[in-house]
């Protein structure tokens, strides 16, 4: 493939400083790129490298130094790069239509130039979009609605009646809709309370291998539009999950909680339920939420501190044992004072 | 679905308290109920909606107000819910018998009214109860043997030779029976120790998604009667866990370590292996359990506390800091008057 | 199956000590052998145990007493042990070829002496070596290679042109391969990089159940030969595992983090990005690791701290209420004693 500079211009959204017919065939890092490709200076402490890298062009954010390459302007240039890749790498989706082994029941509506592989399984009364992929081992329960160009890698399930939206990635071993976590106390045991609501997962999310995310008991679990889940992450019963968040690996949210637009969720952390996260909030890996965290701001630990705050606690838990001893000793030294104030007091008293 | 009063109380174990006739034709919270629906009162602070719900009838703890209404009287009208919701909302199992596509090895024994999809495997030797549904894709090995009214959902394993008992439900991409995590050192590297046990289910177990029980060494990994275990948990093998248990998300529980009953794990808990935790043992979420526990009591942290104390622990932590800063403070004053008492000493001696 | 006692003697490279030609027919603990078996002592703690056991043989350290037992000498009775139970238990791996219902693409190259079940799926352009045994289920996407003697248990999925070499095992619902978690920020939302990197799987290694490893973003994200890795673990993109590590169940690893050889990380420990633990280091269970780790200890801990400290550190975090009460008692006692000192001074100046 070959592309003028141009014509990359326009895709990425930048501006042309240089030759704008200059022809590009590939993509590299600076240190990596060859006469013919095109890098990119996503960190400004790399920026001596364009002095030296042997692309024949390069992205930048506006203003920075060229050195006689050609050049791209944007002003994510990180972006640039990744949606390079994309353009260079993509290759076209194989319409295979449903194969012979895929198990599909009669009543189900697959949708245009979709790919069901064999062993895969879609129910009765399902709809699936155009442009579907269904891996092998996928299946799809009775009732699911999938939208356009969803993929499902090899061995997802969804479960009975949830609805996913366009443009949803879901890799593999991932569980969407398994019954939430719900019993009632009867006697010494537990009493199933059956859980009647389903997952609904809206346009372009992207959710990671091995995730398991519960249906409602009533209504619906949701996972909001453009939010992207890593791999074996927990989302339980009746969780909202606002709009283009991140949830890390590893990640257990409690049942009936409520994120906000643009939550982050480190690696790790839990966060007990009915509880709500407002917009814009980052809670560090292994943090632990245990009650609601207003919009806006960093926090981390457990129990949860601003990260700052939380910054200066880690720095004192590894002293605790001196600061234990110190304190002891500083007791010996007021007992010593007071018992020499007390003897001076008994000498002077006589 | 019409029932009289009369029916649902017999059906709950509970007290008309009314027109034992009235005809109940769905179930409501109270802000929903409408004409005809019965809601409940679970929680004594919701007691006055009883008097404007628009339902028809309430199940109500005994005693409570009805405000007119007719009522069903019950010690756990929470229970009585989760009943009513199972009436209300449950659907006939289909008996589909062995689909085509389902992979059935010859000499498997299926029990009758069974349900095994297409893409579903049954290994040689299994022995499959009455009245089971094998979902597409799920996996029974060689000499697996499993009770009646077993559901395994799709992409669910059972490994070889494991012991599943009666009305066990057990969720997707969860694996029964893998090698448990057991190496001899060998040098640098490490050999692996056969792992020829099984894993044990006991009837009226529930397993969420993404669970991994792992097989014993010798004998059995075993799940007691009734537990219930939610999603992304961990169970290695050898352990032993008593009845009417509760798994939260994400546990992991180290090689044998053994539960009473009626334990209750919070999410993301982690312990040691061979250790015992006793009846009635609560660990809140996030608990590192390094010792064994006895019977009853509720726990919290790492190291783990009674619960109570814990949260006097937490309250300290966020303010180490200040507290290191008003130690050094105190320190310095104890110097100025260490110093002091010394210079008027020396003020006096002469 | 009967083997003489310098049979063994010579598989396990031991050294008979006693009657060589004594037939052993089984294995089994020093409490529960009978007559005709052979067991070991592995923990010097179980010494008096040999002069009462039925056993015919033991498996001993150089120099331990036997008792008057036939013997096997070596310098690691466990390994022996290990090693024996291996030859007590095996049975022969059955050679069933591509059985029907197995879904293998023309062009894939299978080994000589393979298994596929039924509902297994190997995909376009893959090479599978001799001995492999794939379960049903179990999905190889197109390009992947596996070496000789694979084994893929049942819904195992290894994704696009991923590489696995050698005496390779795998258990159920893990995932090989799924995308890497990266995208570049776009306004609000997430642009996905594409990921384009594979994973490599060296010799020898094991992968317990429902794992994910995310392939790299360009090149490979690799487990490097004879490691073994727990249920649960999360292994990000571009990680690198050296050889013979041990990463047990739960344990997130975040992108581009380098291990050393023979690290042994503890249940649920996490890890940040972009950092290498250097050779022979231990974090125990639940450690969190922020930077990088030289070579050779024990850590534990958040933050981490060296085994010993953590160990202290632990043991004052439940005193801190009555640390801080006492602080506030100390600070009184010299408040009353700076006071004191004053109204001393006071009393004495006139």
């Amino acid at each position: 493939m070959q592309k003028t500079l141009q014509e990359l211009a326009d895709y990425l959204g930048g501006t042309v400083i240089g030759d704008s017919a200059t022809l590009i065939s590939g993509l590299a890092g600076l240190d990596d790129a060859k006469q013919g490709d095109i890098s990119f200076l996503a960190n400004p402490k790399y920026a001596a490298k364009v002095a030296t890298t042997k692309a024949t062009a390069v992205v930048l954010p506006p203003g920075a130094a060229r050195h006689g390459l050609q050049a791209i302007e944007m002003a994510n240039p990180y972006l640039g790069f990744a949606k390079l890749l994309t353009l260079f790498t993509a290759r076209p989706r194989p319409v295979l239509g449903i194969m012979p082994g895929a198990h599909v029941v009669a009543d189900a509506i697959i949708g245009a130039e979709a790919s069901v592989y064999p062993g895969a399984y879609i129910g009765s009364g399902a709809r699936i979009g155009a442009r579907v992929t269904i891996h092998p081992g996928a299946t799809v329960y009775a009732g699911v609605h999938l939208g356009d160009d969803v993929i499902l890698h090899a061995n997802v399930c969804v479960r009975e009646g949830c609805r996913i939206g366009n443009r949803v990635t879901i890799h593999n071993n991932t569980t969407i809709g398994s019954d939430g976590f719900g019993y009632a106390p009867d006697g010494d045991g537990h009493y199933k309370i059956p859980q009647i609501g389903i997952v609904i997962i809206e346009d372009d999310v992207e959710i990671g291998a091995n995730v398991a995310i519960d249906r409602a008991a009533l209504a619906a679990t949701r996972i909001g539009r453009g939010s992207k889940i890593d791999n074996l992450v927990q989302i339980a019963h009746n969780c909202v999950i606002g709009e283009n968040c991140i949830i890390v690996s590893q990640v257990g949210i409690s049942g009936s909680t409520k994120l906000g637009s643009r939550v982050t969720l480190g690696g790790q952390v839990g966060t007990a339920g009915h509880l709500e996260i407002g917009d814009n909030v980052t809670i560090a890996g292994r943090g632990g939420v245990m009650s609601s965290v207003p919009s806006n701001g960093i926090y981390s630990g457990l129990p949860l501190q601003p990260h700052r705050d939380w910054l200066r606690t880690m720095a004192v838990i590894p002293k605790l044992p001196e600061l234990k001893k110190a304190f002891a000793d500083l007791e010996k030294r007021l007992t010593d004072l007071e018992t020499q104030g007390t003897s001076e007091q008994g000498s002077r008293t006589p």
